[in-house]
């Protein structure tokens, strides 16, 4: 229980369903002196709010986040920041046919089981809605990361079923509606949302975050590890399966005179790391994978059972994402952006009076 | 700061490094009534222990842990049990040559940046050595997950470099040095390892842990979900660079038609997800993999700077292992032991009175 | 920082100033079917608003509280409960005059010192507004204490200036605007209350919270001990200065033989303890007394300093109560409220099926 | 459950029971480069432990304190510092008669009916033989604060039963049994104490602790207030029953016109409210009374019942201190010492760089 809240430091705490009258949540730890306004925290809710392209969910939201305290005269006052987002299109109707059964691949029968009743509508708190509020508050933590650390985040759609992206081109990421670094798939992956659409099918995704500009010694050594934390907040996401921090899964065929990032004056060499060593970040990027699967929300029939245990055939109504990985893009950026802040408010508080740094490697710190 | 505890409802807090005086640690948060002795956790360390095999570092330590609190005529008693495991066999001159450089893959140079100082000794803190604690709390969890609700973990080696695991036979795991569970790759693992060792070189692997019996319903919806739980402790076992959930990567190609688990009568008649939908264990077995970087300490001689920024070559003396994969096998059983008990308690603390529930699917809760 | 949450299992966040836009929270850990509904939280926020006598503030706000999420069809569903209130009444020009002076008594020059910047309207985050949305999610554990256990909360004025109390009749308390629980005192009060208006001068107030209907065992035995929360609850509402828990300080001057209350096999035979033994409940009434401050915001004028640390006359406008601890009343059953409810939960994770308790006094558990 | 962890980013966990093996416990979130030995933490744990006059329990225990992990080359290293003290004149025998029974005023029927069953021998947990590891925490806490802020702690008996201090000379505290800091009471305290003793019975008394040389800002508004914080601690020491700040329970009775403390360009010119406003503390001394109860062990026979509910008489046998309040006063210095460098921790992290503070009062911050 009291399961809502993400970060020791830089404390997010979200309400809200997908059907419920708004959403919200209190960001709590922000210093004082940081200059927000709502426009700041809108850009990154535009992003992942649905409605905007053929290739997400028909739901239309304005998602315009409203701060409600902790902000005067425009800067943080580093009191508590209460956040609403209004739910104006919910059509909770679509939702009346699953109130007795359990959708294959959705939380309704965990639900169901761990709480003995549930708000079946739009699946509730289980709904990916809720990420709106993580998306505003991860933009207080973009702003911060870049105004103090001059820390970067981005994130993009690596893969989408067989798809691979080739190249990152940065610029290329917010000019199409997948999120996709690579100029040359767009085409490619226009016919395949088309076919998949039509198809009634849904399909996985590959998501990558990078984060850069970053200081060395964020982490903890042992169980606040920066890449147990990113972990978490990454496999929080709805529909992830997998993390990686840099080479991830490839290390298991790696021999270690391969892995090892070497030590240079001028920097390391390598990046197989992923910016993490020790659990402890070296300056390098942060890079970040994770695997979300195919939506269980397909007009394709189905077999389960209802609330009683009877075999029963169900389609899944209601309006959804056929990739839910490509509206994923913002969220990992955001809850990236909360982990980062977490530690490098940690890193203050220890590091703060006791005794000067240099950094070793020029300008790494 | 603070970072040295795991869990929220059962927690454990650890201390020491890895030529200290002793490791040990606190549990905090475990009923009282659980039968409980040192021999009950001494099998999981003796398992994890070092200078067992030749593909093992050949430092030797009994890691006879000893309970110092917390148990009485036998049992629990619901106060926090004190641990603890002395150092013998420090051999901490082997290292006064890395006093002043950093060894290339290791945490070596981030502790140093981050606290302007570092116990370099075996690596101090960052040794693994620390996770002997880990194990002897989790052996608490296991007694309690088995005796309290018949939940039974174990952990195998699914993969080492290219010899991946074809068969599962949990009679197999212990009966060798490797933790396979397919008797057939036995000999192949030991032409590598001795190959492997000759060339001073070390390698990555892949290591898998499952809950059988799992009870419906634990886990948290939104930020404390069962999956970000166990991607945390992971994540935060050393050297591990990717975690999965269930089908974990292979999601990103998969469609939903064919990823998502369909409920019947009978139970699930597959498990994709791996035991969890929406951040809540569904009763199926809770299935994990992960990825363990190669260790960097191999006898290789490499390239590396010194704390004052200059170049230097740099080889690794003291006794290593060239698989550190192997050794995490009852690390990570002990993790998960630990995030499935602290998720039983929640569980308790949130069901306990308000209603009764009967289980859908025959025998599932 | 992120010092906005009260609770670990029931976990209470609040954000709002006293003249934003509203004020709000978020209610964490809430078992699933509990009925509940606005009105129930209504009856304390109407006892503890503003402008209900002569005797309070003339701010008129009609603190409705609005239930955003977390429960449905009349019932919580086990997850986070958003609760907003709208500021109606603010008239921050009433302000302006103290934007770089500091009243004395008040927390602006700590605000101005610790954060660098303030919202001065109305004492922004410092106001005792905030305590509404304590009141209303203290509202929810109140029915789950009643519902679940038959714990009973309520609280009095026991001390006005110089007029104390000398019996404690409950049906008496919420008869008149001073939860005043002896009949013969009214008048009094009414003199005392009347005269310090006409002065513009303010007066302290000693306040009691009874729990009746305790279960044994609610607290842990060293740290989260039930009588260190509540005294932390308590010593958190505006204005408090002194916590006791029963006899408290009058038992400097007790003899063990005095103080200790004796155990029959019909119970105790006195409540010297107020409830509480080892940091433990014992079954007895849960007996706390709290000072509360006269309030530093009266018409006399005083001597300051401005924000550039020169002398100044200064009176505080704006609307104030002559007495704060009188509206402290409800504000001290909601924090007993939520540490009990707090315990509670702990108790049911910990007891919940290692085994069955028997109670040693009939009926005390 | 889980509750043997205080402080959230200065963390002090414990463990022990009073007739264990031994007693220890973790501090964890101690900054790097601190220097400290045992011996800097022996001296408290001298002015704590018992055995040293006639007027404290005869048990002997030289209470030496072994630092295990977390220090290296005389510095903290950032990482979690375990402590371990071992128990060495445990007499459990003195204790087999209670193990069947509930002595009055003690924590046995408390901790019975919460676990279902208890370590008896010496009560167990409840014993404050525990506070040592709190004393030795604390002792890390005061090096600290002293170290990087200048703040110094002291604490001393302010009443003993009918006997109050007069005069406060820290130079005199030290030098008698009593702790107390007024050289014309120590004979009256001395005919008390042998009075008392040799009618078998106890007393209770008041203890004070001040910090001076405080800086401006620490403590949350809300929830995490400075003041608040303490009255956790406080309350949590074995036998208080009542903590003030500042005027404490005078406030009851007195006006705002005389209560405010002004401002004034070269600082306070009172300190009624004891160093703390609006939960956050001022720059002026912060000052804490609390009321220490008789103990319950007393060798005059009472009435209590059995395990089974039998009414049967005791007689409290086994070493006690007949003023338990005597010996608190260095543990109530370790507390509030662990208090204050967890807030100094906060303030770190939250004012580290967003912007720079001038102190208006010349030398305030």
């Amino acid at each position: 229980m009291a399961g809502n809240s993400f970060g020791k430091f830089f404390t997010v705490t979200t309400f809200g369903e997908s059907h419920g009258i708004a959403i919200g949540g209190i960001v709590d730890g922000c210093p004082p002196g940081l200059e927000i306004s709502e426009s700041d925290l809108q850009t990154d809710l535009d992003r992942r709010k649905p409605g905007t392209s053929r290739y997400t969910t028909a739901r239309r939201e304005d998602d315009e986040v409203q701060i409600l305290s902790g902000v005067f005269e425009g800067k943080t006052t580093g009191t508590s920041i209460g956040l609403l987002i209004k739910n104006n299109d919910q059509r909770s109707g679509d939702y009346s046919n699953i109130a007795d059964r359990f959708r294959p691949g959705h939380a309704d029968y965990t639900y169901q089981q761990k709480y003995g009743a549930r708000d079946y509508r739009g699946g509730g708190r289980s709904s990916a809605r809720e990420t709106a509020v993580r998306v505003a508050a991860g933009g207080i933590a973009k702003k911060f990361l870049k105004a103090e650390y001059g820390i970067e985040i981005h994130g993009y759609l690596s893969q989408l079923g067989p798809i691979k992206v080739d190249t990152v081109d940065t610029n290329v990421i917010n000019t199409n509606p997948f999120f996709c670094p690579d100029e040359s798939k767009l085409e490619a992956l226009d016919a395949y949302m088309r076919d998949l659409k039509k198809s009634g099918d849904s399909i996985g995704a590959k998501v990558s975050v990078v984060a850069k500009g970053m200081p060395v010694g964020l982490g903890e050594p042992v169980f606040d590890r920066l890449d147990a934390d990113i972990a978490s907040a990454m496999m929080g996401i709805n529909a992830v399966k997998g993390v990686e921090i840099g080479d991830g899964f490839d290390v298991v065929e790696q021999k270690g005179s391969e892995h090892r990032d070497t030590l240079t004056p001028q920097g390391f060499t390598s990046n197989h790391a992923g910016g993490v060593l020790g659990g402890i970040s070296s300056g390098q990027d942060v890079v970040v994978h994770m695997a979300l699967k195919p939506t269980s929300s397909i007009s394709i029939p189905g077999q389960t059972i209802d609330i009683s245990g009877n075999a029963i055939d169900i389609v899944t109504k209601g309006r959804h994402d056929p990739c839910v990985g490509i509206r994923a893009v913002p969220i990992a950026e955001a809850m990236l952006a909360i982990v980062l802040m977490d530690h490098c408010l940690r890193h203050r508080a220890q590091n703060g009076h006791v005794q000067s740094k240099t950094p070793i490697i020029p300008g790494s710190v």
